[in-house]
């Protein structure tokens, strides 16, 4: 059987541990080609480069198998590259991670991770974004390999709908405390309550750090954060068509 | 009867001729304070500044009453800085734009302009984003005055929904053609098919430009494309939460 051709990206930029582990467990997998930003690009969101140019080298970062490229551009430059220069054949599969924080919830907006797999959809990719709740560079990730690798799995067996895209999110490694399994979700509803830190810089001039706290507005236990908070692996299809159906037939009485 | 508070922002910066039709529309509709971007940043989507620090100064461009500040960051930042720092009072209303370019079909995962309305929004803020399909500096914006400021003065009428955010894009302007009025549409299901602009700097190294071909595949009369292409000013109403409910029965199956 041939091998599926999988993409790999993400927004932590091409050395981070997340995706050096997605790319080891994606080489078990099929023929893996990374396309990924040569430095961090957290919270980039579907940010694209049109303003300034792109570079783009291939290089090489380990002994794998794969074939890699480092790019200056954000994570949807990556794939937008991937697919239009650099791949020959449409790839089977675009994974983006495994991000070194929460992507659950409103953070899907602002992810660059999640907008790597959701660029990867609306080529017609089947695509998936991993993120742990743990921002450390040195998160505890050997738990959730099985995960990755049996959603992946799934997706590759199962995937009809060509514009699939899952937000796929993973409970901190906890002490004595076990992933209890899979859950699919809906986004919660929850945002960020920001908190900016202003301080004072050498000459004299204010400037501001965007920090923030997470609130949960909602009890649901279909949502991801309660898949998360319970110790499960939270999986939410992502669409990018925007348009709030609910509202049409309101708007139209306005309008 | 007391005037409306509206925060005012943009992508293409706060000198460029969009932002500043917008500015003088909303200055006889309410109390306007802008906070914008002190340059482009267009095709940032809802990208958020969390590597480095922002400025945001107070500024005097012009002789209308309105309060304005110039911000580092982007348009996000704007919004966020706004509603949580600079701002006494939540506004009844955040509009950003008018952008010079489409926002229509899928344009709005990429925009900043409709990422700072969908800002607002996500803040509780009823929101609106204003483009025209023209991305000339000096488009021709005379015809669009007036659909501004009665979209405006709807929303501000009837928002109930605190969480409103319509993605309202203008026809260019043509000779001899008047815009026709007003659709409340879907958004198109189109794509941008990418072109790499490859190029070899003085060095000998290769560059890209990202550029890209628009390609619709929707020729349903209920979306934005139809509307804008039939001379329609067209309103999509947009939503934040990303789950695709759609797929949910079925994923739930597979995993």
């Amino acid at each position: 059987m041939k091998k599926p051709l999988i993409l790999v990206t993400n927004d932590d930029g091409i050395n981070a541990p997340g995706i050096r582990l997605l790319v080891k467990i994606m080489n078990n997998i099929g023929d893996v080609v990374v396309v990924a930003p040569d430095g961090p690009r957290s919270g980039m969101s579907s940010a694209i480069t049109i303003e300034s140019t792109i570079r783009c080298n291939k290089i090489i970062i380990d002994n794998g198998p794969q074939e890699e490229y480092s790019c200056s551009g954000t994570t949807v430059d990556c794939v937008k590259l991937a697919t239009n220069v650099i791949l020959k054949r449409k790839p089977d599969l675009c994974v983006s991670g495994i991000n070194h924080g929460s992507n659950s919830s409103i953070n899907v907006i602002y992810s660059g991770t999640m907008a790597g797999s959701i660029e990867g959809a609306l080529e017609g990719i089947p695509s998936i974004g991993f993120s742990i709740l743990d921002t450390s560079l040195n998160a505890d990730m050997t738990e959730i390999i099985q995960y990755v690798e049996s959603i992946t799995l799934k997706v590759l067996k199962h995937s009809i709908d060509k514009g699939l895209c899952l937000n796929v999110n993973f409970p901190k490694k906890k002490k004595d405390i076990e992933v209890k399994g899979v859950k699919v979700c809906r986004q919660a509803n929850a945002n960020w309550i920001e908190e900016f830190d202003e301080r004072i810089d050498p000459n004299g001039k204010k400037y501001y750090w965007l920090t923030g706290k997470f609130v949960n507005y909602d009890s649901g236990k279909d949502t991801d954060e309660w898949a998360l908070a319970n110790h499960y692996v939270s999986i939410v299809p992502v669409q990018f068509d925007l348009t709030n159906y609910n509202s049409l037939i309101d708007l139209k009485k306005i309008f």
